[in-house]
């Protein structure tokens, strides 16, 4: 048991350490750190299963700063239970370029960063899937194997975030009640008091969502042990609204928003090392102060050791790593040739939608690890299957989520699940509504991690919801984010390869792009090879001659591009069609095989019932595009396709016009 | 007054046209209009202040249907009220190309369609803009000219929607009394029954959120009555939890997700026709009971004459209805011409977001409908000027909104204020916090209507906050939307003459993407014309010669630029520089213009610290590129730019490969 006066030694530790990196970064968000310093402590030395030298245990808890900007705090964390990866040069080099220590916690610099945070809100909605994830691994393998808690700090700006409604009425809904969630409550955001822009009852807000809630004063140890005491019995998340003091300790920027988000200036410091009695020198703490955070740091090392003993006796001990590896079931390969044979036998003529579907019924039958969802739009993603049954309060032992309508806290429950590990996430919505979710899909691909985005009506091929439902540069804006594949497949062939791309990319997150509409069959022989993992292949080849004519199209308009090839043809004019199922990986291929899909054709022209932007990297500059420039309308889609010159007639016309000229 | 009767058979009207609209369309949501056709008739027939035949009168209440997918319920109102665009033709051509009754409602296709609603959410977001407006508009205009109420019909959808906590938690904030919120309780959303997902005490949570709140049953129209009484009466906003039956009076599908968003089927409808007793033939309305709805519809003329009359009296009727009118006040064009000047002669060095601030201040002070704010970054974004106090709950005659950690709120706030008419609405936050704020910035465009957004820290030079905060993707992303100006000005005169354009253009927003960094003047010669409002064009001309090389660039890369080409003058290669501060307007000149802008040197560069997307449109597929193809990194500014190559240097070097080869 941790003495009063151990306790807060150890937790000025934290502040010091903050307040210093800060002041040597020159940059930096020390009021955080300051005013949690004592939650963070009671949490890390007497609740917190984990042990700092094996910090990857997968039945560690897990703790989520969602107010990300508060970096130093866990820095200062890891650095003083001995994490390895953050050592005493890494909190000096705060902030530097090619340090651990960035600004923000970045997912992957080092082991105890669970996920990268800073945009607002979305480590609280993280944590959902995380919670939600260990649930459902623990229905899986059983308590001796997964049964651990998942702590958040937030601030109030995570609170304040639209995405936090969504994350905790998820949460509230599940009854995910191993999550606890501190708020920071110190009355203070960037332009000053929370009080200029908001007076919401949290607590009331939490509880009317489904969850516990209590207020506590958050810089007294013993009320936040007996919180986290009463948060762990309680048969809902719970949220802990602890009531603190931004930049405690330092003499006039404390309680201001003077203290959040710059250094404090030597003055302060100084005047705080006063305030706490701590003599040392910057960057340095007391031994027997660093003995005590160390041992800490080990004191889940036999609860480890134990686990350990168990999973050695389990006879789920190879699908357990398996899962958590995130390797797949061998013979995966195998199982897609096997759908594919079918699909050129079958020649299914099906919305992509659809085609996903069937994809997704032979991957979830091989893959347990697949959790399945939809914010609420099930029927019409086409994102549930036989082997989906709906995860409810009670069962966490099934395969679907019903999101609600919640695309955002969606997308960052699906990232909590895949950084939780064991599990693959897919969740489905409208393409247009990507954009609901798209800072939490941006997260993905920042942190390299296999979110699965499903999202369909793709087009204004969605018909009569008119413009608001029609996607049109949503396309070029998912391109344009990094490491992210964006799939457009053309039929159910190319759907389930890039099914089988989407799955096997551990370190991308994908969006597959899908049609409302019926599409026909376009790769009717079977051909081993995933084409669709190049990106861009030549589907089509020109007859009768060198290709005058390059015709590039993704989705629902490489049916359109094969028309256009075939007035071409008929009228003379050697045509070659090019399928681009995803720009991201063709840009990965060698520059051979790049120049000579592209091609020499004289004409180049893209068809996409989307923007340009992005297409001349295939047509140039000079090339055809037949696509929109503008937003969609409502109406059925054979008024849509011809109203805007979508077709291939009015390729063939604009091809012709350019080989006369 | 109306009898109960007659208000069924008024309510029934709706129900039926809107049954028969979508089985004619063979798609849409009947179930909406049929569950809350009760509160529409009360709502329309009693309290709503509003002319048909007079649409646009500013004083008239707003009436916003935020689950915009029940779209029939609101052109079954225009219709039968008497508003001339809505007549029965449109009602019979719902959903098809080029009616005015899209299958969600459009904003521009007919009078009584306040905003384009239907992404869930937005329309309960746009409406605090609106309450707040009518506010704003009071305290300038007084109550004689501005007294109008804001209602809104919400769905779970609306509620579920992140976007709404942030909405409800600022109209509860700013204490928008005159804000009534109709909830559809239902308890049916798309995938089935809302407990699938949700189960939220709304009721409680609006109260936590400053709301006054109340349950009614919503198909019994005195409880109807009473409630919309009381919420006028209140000092708060209120949601009047509305319990109805969707799809009421649907013999099997009433109650159910079946009765949402298709048709019903010749089957049931001829059951709800018997339900009903309605003997009538598709789209017939009883005469009678059209006289009703149409007499409902001229209510508010009387109302609307004494408004008249007290406007033609007013002082201050010039100014009003300028104002209302969107007109900006006389001589704006020289207020920007002597600030211009007076840049040229001081040449500041300061960063962009600070020159914003700059020409704000002058902005402010010359037109008086400015309303500012930010998304709790005041200082970072440098969006208050000396002219612009806090607005409060008590005091709405000033012009700065803390709009709080809601970005997305923000900006659905800001369309609202706009639409609201009599207000230029802009807002701040980080440039790579416009993906929070996007769904709400693609309907600003899609609406073509004035709303800025002021986006700060819009490259890896913000430095330390690292990946999280590091725009890459963002300024691509932006210039995919259509009828969207992405301004990303090089300097303090390019600043001014980018503000200049985005006040001008009443039908397009705005995007200013500004720097955290200092910048230089570039432009040390006043020039009377707007040369920004070209979107590019050559601030430095090659010297010794044809130019060899052209270099391209925006904002805080417009200096590199120069610097690469004193590098390339100094080596003997004439370089030209092309500032590029606006896509979209580039696009709009005359080819001619564009061909020499782009001209013909042999090697092209753009330099942008931001993905190459878009760019081709520039230097071509052969093109150079200086910018970004991953995300950024933590790190100061001095380290990140040559990090990642972005320098006159690397510049320079690149050309000279390229020229000697």
């Amino acid at each position: 048991m941790v003495s009063r006066e151990q306790h807060d030694r150890m937790a000025n530790a934290i502040r010091f350490l903050s307040m210093d990196a800060v002041e040597k970064a020159k940059s930096g968000h020390p009021g955080l750190p300051m005013g949690c310093a004592d939650i963070a402590t009671v949490l890390f030395t007497r609740f917190l299963k984990f042990d700092a030298k094996n910090p990857h245990w997968p039945d560690r808890d897990r703790f989520i700063l969602s107010a990300g900007h508060g970096s130093m705090l866990l820095y200062s964390l890891l650095y003083l239970t001995g994490y390895e990866d953050i050592t005493l040069d890494q909190i000096k080099n705060f902030r530097q370029l090619g340090s651990r220590t960035a600004g923000h916690p970045e997912y992957g610099h080092a082991a105890g960063i669970e996920t990268t945070t800073g945009p607002l809100g979305q480590g609280i909605a993280n944590s959902v899937g995380f919670a939600l994830g260990e649930r459902i691994m623990n229905a899986a393998f059983g308590k001796d194997l997964v049964d651990h808690y998942t702590y958040v700090l937030a601030g109030d700006g995570c609170l304040m975030e639209g995405i936090s409604q969504e994350a905790i009425t998820l949460a509230g809904h599940l009854k995910l009640n191993k999550l606890i969630v501190f708020w920071d409550n110190n009355d203070i955001s960037i332009d000053g008091s929370v009080s200029l822009t908001d007076n919401t009852d949290q607590v009331a807000r939490f509880q009317a969502s489904g969850w516990n809630a209590m207020h506590i004063d958050g810089m007294d140890p013993e009320a936040i042990a007996y919180a986290i005491e009463a948060a762990r019995h309680s048969d809902k998340p719970t949220l802990i609204a602890a009531k603190t003091t931004i930049g405690f300790g330092a003499p006039t920027k404390a309680g201001t928003n003077k203290a959040h988000g710059s250094p404090l200036g030597a003055d302060e410091i100084a005047g705080a090392r006063k305030f706490f009695g701590w003599d040392l020198p910057p960057f340095e703490v007391p031994t027997d102060v660093l003995s005590a955070w160390r041992e800490a740091g080990q004191a889940g090392a036999n609860a480890r050791t134990e686990w350990e003993g168990r999973l050695a006796k389990s006879d789920k001990k190879a699908e357990f790593e398996r899962r958590v590896s995130g390797k797949l079931v061998e013979g995966f390969d195998g199982v897609i040739a096997d759908y594919k044979k079918k699909l050129a036998a079958d020649k299914p003529k099906v919305a992509t939608r659809k085609s996903s579907e069937m994809a997704l019924e032979v991957i979830n039958g091989f893959l347990p690890e697949t959790i399945g969802g939809s914010a609420d739009l099930t029927g019409s993603n086409n994102t549930k299957t036989s082997q989906t049954n709906n995860i409810t309060p009670g069962d966490y032992g099934q395969r679907y989520v019903h999101y609600g309508i919640r695309e955002h806290g969606m997308a960052a429950a699906m990232n909590g699940l895949s950084l939780h590990g064991g599990i693959i996430p897919y969740g489905g919505t409208f393409l247009c509504f990507s954009d609901y979710a798209r800072p939490s899909m941006r997260l993905a691909s920042l942190m390299g991690i296999r979110s699965i985005f499903v999202m369909t009506h793709d087009s204004i091929g969605l018909g009569e919801d008119g413009p608001t439902h029609q996607p049109v540069e949503h396309l070029a804006a998912l391109r344009a984010i990094p490491n992210h594949h964006v799939f457009r497949p053309a039929d159910a062939t190319e759907t389930a390869e890039c099914w089988q791309v989407a799955i096997e990319s551990e370190k991308t997150p994908s969006t597959l792009a899908l049609t409302r509409q019926n599409l026909p069959e376009l790769r009717t022989e079977y051909v081993a090879e995933n084409l669709s993992s190049k990106g861009a292949y030549e589907l089509a080849a020109a007859e009768g001659g060198e290709a005058a004519v390059t015709i590039f199209a993704s989705g629902s308009e490489v049916e359109i591009a094969l028309g256009a090839r075939a007035l071409l043809q008929g009228h003379g004019h050697p045509t070659r069609v090019v399928s681009v199922p995803c720009f991201e990986l063709f840009d990965e291929q060698s520059a051979d095989y790049q120049a000579s899909t592209i091609g020499k054709a004289g004409v180049k022209v893209a068809i996409e019932a989307g923007i340009r932007q992005g297409w001349d990297r295939f047509i140039g500059t000079d090339g055809i595009f037949v696509g929109m420039t503008g937003f969609g309308a409502s109406g059925t889609i054979e008024q849509l396709y011809p109203h805007f010159g979508i077709t291939a007639e009015a390729t063939a016309k604009a091809v012709e016009a350019r080989l006369h000229k």
